[in-house]
């Protein structure tokens, strides 16, 4: 098993952060099989949405309304609200696992791969890709 | 790995197809492994979950209330309220992973791989299933 | 592909358990590849998710929230709201996988993997640890 770990800028800020090219160059040449993407974090996720068409934004107003930013939580470390991040993992997980054909992750026309970090208190993440030939 | 798709039928509403039997005939003779389940569309998950007994609506029903198909959605494309479609990936992840053993699917008694597609958009899609020895 | 599989209390009722030192203890001395966390069981999840600072709680009191134990389900066995069980293993999924470097999870320092059962019918429940060496 190949595996690289990656750092990905996601600010101050709620936000989806497409990593489909640096997922794909991590790939490319590898032949057939799982491409595995993991995020040692445990406020942030991995999302396998269409990019650039406002759903990253509508992922995020999902959150705000499935898990509120408010003062229900019973984790209180660091920002009000940000107990909230921490449940996040278990709705959007914080691994994917991606099959590769002939070198290529094998995702439909729409799809991108995507670092979900709500908590704007890491300006920084890691995501470790690994690949498990076939 | 070797890998295959298939072409699944889900009509014009909003569905939940089993597709247990096909990817237990995929894996059926081939040892112990990991069988990877991808749905290579940006409007569709695999779950596994109970069908037969209403689960499969009520699966649904909980996505029409977590995730309303309504105006808030920034994503305005195809139908009223399909910019919900585009979110149901993250909390319904397109795609699963389940151990192989004997070649059979080391299901529970009351598991089953399912397809779950929200978007009347598309009356077919296709599903790849993938097979990594162990 | 090595695979064992363990039981795990989960009592009567809604629980969060963390399995994180069963699953180091599987994947010891096995070099890398990819750890798969597998819950034969219809209603229950595995979560990546930090214990012990309030966030195993705040995952149950989201799933109230997102899933209420109340009348609306079709699924209308065992327990009044016990529907809602059945559509947990939808948005917490019943598998993980988490890659595995040196015989050890590479898992981030607050993240602990997670046994979610909601359902407090059944005491004991089983998962599948499965090894896929890279």
């Amino acid at each position: 098993m190949d595996t690289e770990v990656i750092t990905v800028r996601t600010g101050s800020q709620a936000t989806v952060v497409d990593i489909t090219d640096r997922a794909s160059a991590f790939v490319r040449g590898r032949g057939d099989g799982l491409l595995h993407v993991f995020v040692p974090h445990a406020t942030a996720g991995i999302a396998i949405i269409e990019t650039g068409a406002g759903s990253d934004d509508d992922l995020l107003t999902a959150l705000d309304s499935v898990l509120p930013a408010d003062g229900r939580w019973r984790h209180r470390h660091g920002s009000p609200g940000h107990g909230r991040d921490h449940v996040v993992p278990a709705f959007v997980t914080p691994y994917a696992s991606l099959p590769v054909i002939g070198g290529r992750i094998a995702l439909g026309t729409w799809q991108s791969i995507c670092l979900v970090d709500t908590n704007g208190d890491n300006p920084t993440r890691q995501v470790r890709f690994s690949f498990l030939p076939g």
